[in-house]
């Protein structure tokens, strides 16, 4: 019997903080972090690999909380694990201990994330697959046994799971040889960062368009004047036929941004994300309908599966961000998926920062080939940044991601990266100029 | 000028699963513990207390937790942090890196509680006072000036909470005096633990009415048959006119919470605390609306003043927990208490843990006293047991709590405590009989 023998974590931190990449209205200087955990298994060259993402202080705590939960890990036949995924999760998830310190949300719930994303990049290499791919072979009982529904069966039941499933199935094959073919659409928000000038701006979002996204995203919230202004440039330099969304990242009281929004209502906006507190399900329904037809979303800073069913019980959002690391794995996100589209709601994943691309591609590959059928009508966020970390990266081309060959979840990072980028011990963080800043 | 110098962390653990005391349907085996934190400062004597309250596993991310918090802390002028109690809080919500972990929830929110808990208790005891008496002791202005808005306003905007507090103003003495004299009324949860037989919680449930409570409450969850036959013999022992409480510890989905709730429905109930998942607002009022007039609750573990404000904007509760060591520290529970007041919900504090009894009673105190000029209708919850841990102990005398006299906050532990509880090392948990409790 093959054992998992350990379970490895780094503090890895990038000082992006140095550039003002990354900054928006709540953030304004992020060093992209990663608590980086490595499955560490009896069998050379078998390992799993997952992350939590974060934005700097603070990686230490998260990776301690990766930390606390070996003791649910080490010692286990690999079969048992990757074997029955589900039970896997729902065993971190279902510490009482450990779940008291959530239940299921923020620091605790990102490290059970990590690892059980772990988990699946190690079945999903052991099987040759990549991830994506992984999930699409399921058969829809396997599939939902991976799932916990604890809490959602007022929203989605085990047997309207299976029903959606069995109704994509036939077409899988059809669906795969499509997304090979064709990729999967991609949106940019490097033009967007709120510490750009407007001239960088603007010749950010023409190389966007002229590399083929159809969509761009700018950070607003910090000053409504210059909010405007941005908008209008960035109308002017990608022309009317590519979409614009907006991104506060949870800026506004309920009150100020529908006074904000109505002041951008001239300009047309393919989104606008995160108005307000992730937390707040009403105060997203109240903006929504108060600034109709402008679309809301928010979502990568949704804690877990319940809040997302509140979104769309209560008619909060158009369209939700998925985030590959902030909720419990794989296993989660594929119950907000199955939710999403039994509400009719399409899902632009959150990416960027350290890994999210690399990761989230392949659930909305997943989804497109395994659930909804769609792809056409959404799009994956990227952003050019930190991919030449990663051992399999991901590969843009015409605005659309290609969708991963290498077997597992993209996630493993470059032995060197590790060294290179460890907090606080690594070159990176100890050369003098950099002393500073890394306090 | 007097500095803070230091915030010291300690992760203190009782080994409470050994008597099954605090077992319910979700946590059958707790340590109690806390990450226990002091302020230290260059004066003599002079130092502020506080504490996270977990079940076991975890106490230490949370002591990490709060360990990335010191370069907020230490440094700063004493006068600077007692002087700004709002802009304290403010700074340690509002680094925008840690913030990513939450934001304001979990672990890291939890940790920020502590922190600025300890930095309340540290102003109090400079102001010679107990807690409860110097928040009364604030003029309007100053306690609305401790607390952040931010989410909010579309509930509770600061004018209101002034226009709140300045009409209760006039009386506060009265309610001082009568406070002194009465105390403030206790329920307790001692009987009603799952892991008790039926004749020991029986047996305490008459010693409790006999010690002057006038409210027990009973853990139920794991099997309806077994919860209809405990409240029955519950009933039994207390007689007609003692209230009994139950709770779920989030053990039902909705469907499940409301088919349950209608089996115990001729048993006349006080509350049913937490029917469902914390974060489900929808779901309790959806539980609220099924099984009127049950009345229902939740809020010990409700992650912050947003989800709070929506249980109210909801009408998904009838009443509500709110717990001193869950959320953002006192200036939060204070935005907690003035939202429920205007709302019209009575507060039911959550305590037990450690130290949470001897924190929460400041909070219920100087809600009577300053907010709502209630008590009778109302009770702060209580478990005997710890106690005797702390330098300035609850005081209970014919089921109510006694208001406390000593300087502060009431959250010093014993210096022997620290020592013998102290995790992994203190002598409690390393006698060869605990060796594989403490793996």
């Amino acid at each position: 019997m093959s054992k998992i023998t350990s379970l490895d974590t780094y503090d890895v931190r990038f000082p992006t903080s140095r550039e003002l990449d990354g900054s928006d209205a709540m953030n304004p200087d992020p060093d992209y972090s990663a608590a980086y955990v490595v499955v560490r298994t009896d069998q050379p060259h078998v390992a799993g690999y997952g992350l939590a993402f974060t934005i700097g202080r603070g990686n230490d705590v998260q990776k301690a909380a990766i930390d606390a939960l070996a003791h649910h890990v080490v010692g286990l036949d690999i079969a048992e694990v990757t074997g029955d995924l589900g039970g896997f999760a729902k065993r971190l998830i279902g510490d009482s201990q450990l779940r008291w310190l959530g239940p299921e949300k923020g620091v605790m719930h990102m490290a059970i994330g990590a690892v059980v994303n772990a988990a699946w990049d190690l079945a999903a290499r052991l099987a040759g697959k990549p991830l994506w791919r992984f999930i699409a072979d399921m058969t829809p009982e396997q599939l939902v046994a991976t799932i916990d529904f604890r809490y959602l069966t007022d929203a989605l039941t085990p047997a309207e799971a299976l029903t959606m499933l069995h109704a994509a199935a036939p077409t899988k094959a059809k669906r795969i040889a499509q997304l090979l073919e064709e990729g999967y659409p991609a949106y940019t928000t490097s033009p967007g960062w709120l510490g750009y000038t407007d001239e960088k701006m603007q010749r950010l979002a023409r190389e966007a368009v002229a590399a083929g996204f159809r969509t761009i995203k700018l950070k607003v919230g910090l000053n409504v004047e210059d909010d405007i202004r941005r908008c209008r440039l960035a109308r002017e330099a990608v022309g009317p036929d590519v979409a614009i969304a907006v991104d506060a990242n949870q800026r506004w009281d309920v009150p100020h941004a529908i006074a904000w929004l109505r002041r951008l209502s001239d300009v047309q906006l393919a989104w606008v994300e995160e108005p307000t507190s992730p937390d707040d399900v009403l105060g997203h329904a109240t903006i929504r309908r108060a600034v109709a037809p402008t679309p809301i979303s928010t979502g990568e800073h949704t804690q877990n599966r319940v809040v997302f069913k509140q979104l769309f019980q209560a008619n909060a959002v158009d369209l939700i961000q998925i985030d590959a690391a902030r909720v419990g794995g794989v296993n989660e996100n594929l119950a907000i998926l199955l939710m999403a589209a039994k509400y009719g709601v399409r899902v632009f994943p959150h990416a960027g920062g350290v890994g999210l691309c690399e990761l989230v591609q392949h659930l909305a590959m997943a989804d497109f080939v395994a659930i909804t059928g769609k792809k056409d009508d959404r799009a994956i966020e990227f952003v050019d940044h930190l991919h030449q970390h990663f051992v399999d990266p991901v590969v843009i081309r015409n605005g659309h991601y290609i969708a991963p060959q290498t077997p597992g979840f993209s996630a493993q990072m470059h032995a060197d990266t590790l060294k290179q980028y460890s907090y606080p011990d690594g070159p990176v963080w100890c050369e003098p100029v950099d002393v500073a800043k890394a306090q």
